[in-house]
């Protein structure tokens, strides 16, 4: 039925051949144990690499997530510039990762601190690339966090300065300290003194706490939104459209399949089934859990902040969902509700910070909860249902008796508090001195997507009046 | 390159070493047959795993689906609200169905009508997680169709209440009399009379005529929105955002990939491919169908009509797909298409219904038709192209001259009738007594958002009288 | 646990419960070698068949991003109008594939011109049915890209019959020529006379070429829209929704996974790491180069244009990803950008075209751009990184010192200009002669909405008027 001759040439062809091929000519040499478990371990490396290709897949489509979110909780007429910086997040994300935040990440150990080889994947082979893809989709995920935080009143210039140092030097030398293996928080003196690595799953501080401190140092230099406060007292700026925030917020759970499922790096693992199933348990239980209290205290359920439960809950499993039971995670999540409706509450009131969409909250303090979770409800490595999980947090967690564990969680939050909200703060000063981190207030007020863009975001419909 | 010391710690770090050395380093020492044997098992049970945990996810999205599709054929002012309770059903779903719904569906058998153990999934293994998150996907959407059929008018707590009842007891209940394999349907006195069991490969019945015959319950107890029928004659209140509908109703077909796809509950399985064949040719010719006709009766191809023509060819095939030949399944499709135009004519005009976005004529009336068509186009077991598919259907159709497969099929199918909208006229009958399954009238002329929600969806956006 | 008789007949639950003995009881007969070797085989298909119907499944979403994209840059009053457009173009395309599109590509050779068997799939055993899935994803696209460059003035029912003709007869055909192996141009005298094959690894050619240059016929034949151009000038009409634009944008980005990681066309090949790497750094560089140069001209980063940079990098790179080293895959993406941003302008200011979405420019200019990029860049067969690869370019490229392949790559790209243009320009034509190209001047002004579907997109919002 196929095609004839010159057979080598043609691209799609060939393996399409081969395909039917191998469906009608079994194997009739004689093959030898040896060569079958060669055979055999090719194919569990190339399901990994189909894993992880998919999962990283599904971690970018997060990026059209945040994007929703962000414009959805936000005002029409800086809806423009949020797309664009949320779009050249990505397009930056993946340049500089690839000319230096993997070399930093994964290069080869200096110190504990930093990677210091393979810039421009110098070396990579192809199991390399998969792994650099897979990673790759992770690390511009940071920057899009400080980006929604700062909504509606920072300059784009700045904001793309910023994502290149997010992307290129501040999530990777704090992901070289968890995962690389050479990291001062899974090896050297601190691990050492208390006598167990540092364990965060899939990036509740390598991600989300960096992302989210990051963005308490932005809001702070930034200054609040025109508006947003008056005589001290917070006014609610409504997001433009619900419905986009809500598709985001989807996106962002269907995301977390391949985030937290991904980061089990290994498509042969068989605790995949229970790492998502307590993802979406804590998921669910953080959207509930907001909703009964926004419902109690002010007798009307809020669309936001529910939305964001989920995402909390997300976001506290992140760490600890390859390591607890699953009542567990249900647990975490509820907590991660209560956090993150409090440190929305405690953002606002106490602090007086203007994080329109609530990203301090929910990546920040809800990462930090995620990291100590796993410090009170690990197994433990040999223990119940993860007992042969390779990654599965070392050390018992509180509940079980043990201690060291959460000792080490405290100590690895300390440090990516001080590293994401010290660095940031540095680089947005230097941002603020050289160029401005704040667009001008005509600006502010007549929206950032005629001053930045020259484009309005949906100019053929009629808006009301501020 | 990668990381020294301390291997046994760090999270992601030890595993991407292992792809990597997985590459580098061949299994030296021999390998026997029989533990080759072992390995090339585990292989198929991970490829499995891997393809369930994505199918599941991908199924996860048609919430997303499910939600746009539902706000963007109703009014804006009830936006917010229909948001609220697409995102709190899958919240909900999530909990219950890992508290008590699987525990009916697939715990220890009681009489073939109810599973009775494993509540809190007490006793779930590593297996189970995988399957527990590819059925609790699934489990959620019976509820999520009532809440487009009942959208506008019903009341936010009375529904959440059903939702609790639809995934923790209606949905399982049914489920486990199809697919725990102990149940009436296929087993005991029903089955040894016919001589055959029911098919349903995905959910015709058990997901969509279960909630397209309980959102018919709900339909007639709630009753139609305000100004839905002037003079015992039906108006037409368009939706507000067409994007929406076929944004949503596209992720819902890439949905089924999953529902259907994965429904084939095996990574090895070499009959995928013609599966998900089926399902997109139905899926097509659905479409194509209710173009033609709307566009012969109006002069004007109606594309909200269209959309549905594409959901009811999906629906239909989804319990055939797994049995038929592809010219069968587009037939199957063609046939859906003019079920739901007839099927929403009839509801409007006839049994004067308001049904919003068509989920009984989608779910509920094409739904029955892929239980029948199982019964008609079915190539039967050992028979064709499905030769030695586990799961396909054992007898063959009508038009292959077998009959009991066609006879089982009605059975389930009036099971499923009684079931659905018994219990559920029920329960919607309990909680209008206890608590008003209505809204109040003048709420739902201000709209649900406000008077729920306290939000509007777009609240920067001027709209017209109307 | 699992039910208990008649295993034989239910759907799930004989697999479900297949999955849970898969987990507990090992072999435990003694395997033979040869035993072990074909059930390798068969894993080694089963992990291709997961992944082609997944990749498939990510391609068909790709439909959804097309839509978004269209109506976002177009305007309000001809939003029904594009979706039901593009959501026909797939329910035709899946249908029109099924009957003769796949027969025509893929069935016995004739002359090296066209396929001649194989209508309505008749002989399509298993493995057949994933390859037309995964092959039919692909061919509805090239419509798509037609419908975006002639929106808001074609009709509808003409386009329906040339989507029809552009699936069932034009997209195969070039298919045929460079994917069945048969073809004019990886065999016979072209190929023999310059000694290579040509090289479309995923279709910068066969899908995008072929789309951009029929639109660049239909174009040209129904004429800019009223107003676009004012002496001579044209007039920038903005998109209605900047958001839906950049949401689709992403979402093709995602389908570019599956794109280009599926047209592997093996889940077991080693370089998909490497094919997925480039893909996304062309996507970055090819947005970050048009960010740039609006930036520079206008003071202003566009965002449609930048949203289009990283299209046409994607587009560029669809032929070269698997043939190319990561650097190359930047400077591809980088002149990718260039390209665009010029033919935009080439195509508004110099050839006075209308394209309102670019299509153009996107798919027709960095298509042909992604041909040549194979015969400049490529490593060769046997060469670096993709050593081994079976469906890498041949020859080296000119970088290399080859220059066969880059001489077979022009003849390619003539010939696809040649066949998209003139074909298509013959099928306007008539149609145009036959029932009219464009809808009539009132109907255009008061918007194909309610002109062609008697229903506006979005009824309840008050638009500005023009």
């Amino acid at each position: 039925m196929y095609k004839k001759k010159n057979l080598g040439i043609s691209g799609q062809s060939l393996l399409l051949l081969g395909i039917i091929l191998m469906m009608l000519i079994l194997p009739v040499s004689a093959a030898t144990p040896e060569e079958n478990a060669e055979a055999i371990a090719d194919v569990q490396t190339a399901l990994t690499v189909v894993w992880l290709i998919l999962c990283g897949g599904i971690v970018f489509l997060m990026h059209a997530g945040f994007s929703l979110v962000e414009i959805g909780l936000t005002r029409v007429k800086n809806t423009t510039n949020i797309l664009m910086k949320n779009f050249m997040t990505v397009c930056l994300g993946i340049v500089v990762y690839w000319v230096m935040g993997w070399a930093l990440m994964y290069g080869a150990d200096y110190a504990g601190i930093i990677g210091s080889d393979q810039f421009f994947m110098s070396g990579a082979d192809n199991a390399i690339w998969t792994s650099w893809w897979f990673q790759m989709v992770f690390a511009a995920t940071g920057a899009t966090i400080v980006s929604g935080a700062m909504a509606e009143r920072t300059s784009f210039k700045a904001y793309l300065i910023y994502t290149v140092l997010m992307v290129g030097l501040i999530y990777p030398v704090f992901g070289h300290w968890v995962w690389s293996g050479a990291g001062i928080l899974t090896s050297g003196p601190i691990v050492d003194a208390i006598g167990i690595g540092y364990h965060d799953f899939a990036g509740s501080s390598v991600v989300h706490m960096i992302g989210g401190f990051s963005a308490l140092a932005g809001v702070l230099l930034v200054g609040p939104r025109i508006g947003k406060f008056r005589h001290g007292k917070p006014v609610v700026i409504p997001g433009h459209s619900l419905p986009l925030a809500f598709l985001g917020t989807l996106i962002l759970a269907f995301g977390w399949v391949g985030f937290n499922g991904g980061s089990t790096l290994d498509g042969n693992d068989p605790y995949i089934g229970l790492v998502i199933a307590n993802t979406f348990l804590a998921a669910g239980a953080g959207a509930i859990m907001v909703l009964l209290i926004t419902w109690m205290k002010t007798g009307k359920p809020d669309p936001s902040l529910t939305a964001n439960g989920m995402l909390a809950g997300l976001v506290a499993i992140t760490a600890s969902c390859g390591s607890v039971a699953s009542w567990a995670a249900v647990i975490i999540g509820l907590i991660a509700g209560i956090i993150v409706y409090v440190g929305v509450m405690f953002n606002e009131y106490t602090l007086k910070l203007d994080d329109p969409v609530g990203a301090i909250a929910v990546h920040g303090y809800s990462g930090a909860w995620g990291i100590l979770s796993v410090g009170i409800f690990a197994i433990g490595q040999g223990n119940g249902i993860f007992a042969d999980a390779a990654y599965t947090a070392a050390g018992a967690g509180l509940l079980y008796g043990g201690y060291q564990q959460f000792m080490i969680q405290v100590v690895g939050l300390i440090l990516a508090v001080i590293w994401a909200f010290g660095i940031s703060f540095i680089i947005f000063k230097v941002l603020d001195a050289v160029m401005g981190l704040r667009v001008p207030e005509e600006d502010e007020i007549a929206g950032l997507d005629i001053k930045e863009h020259g484009m309005s975001a949906y100019p053929e419909f009629v808006l009301a009046k501020e």
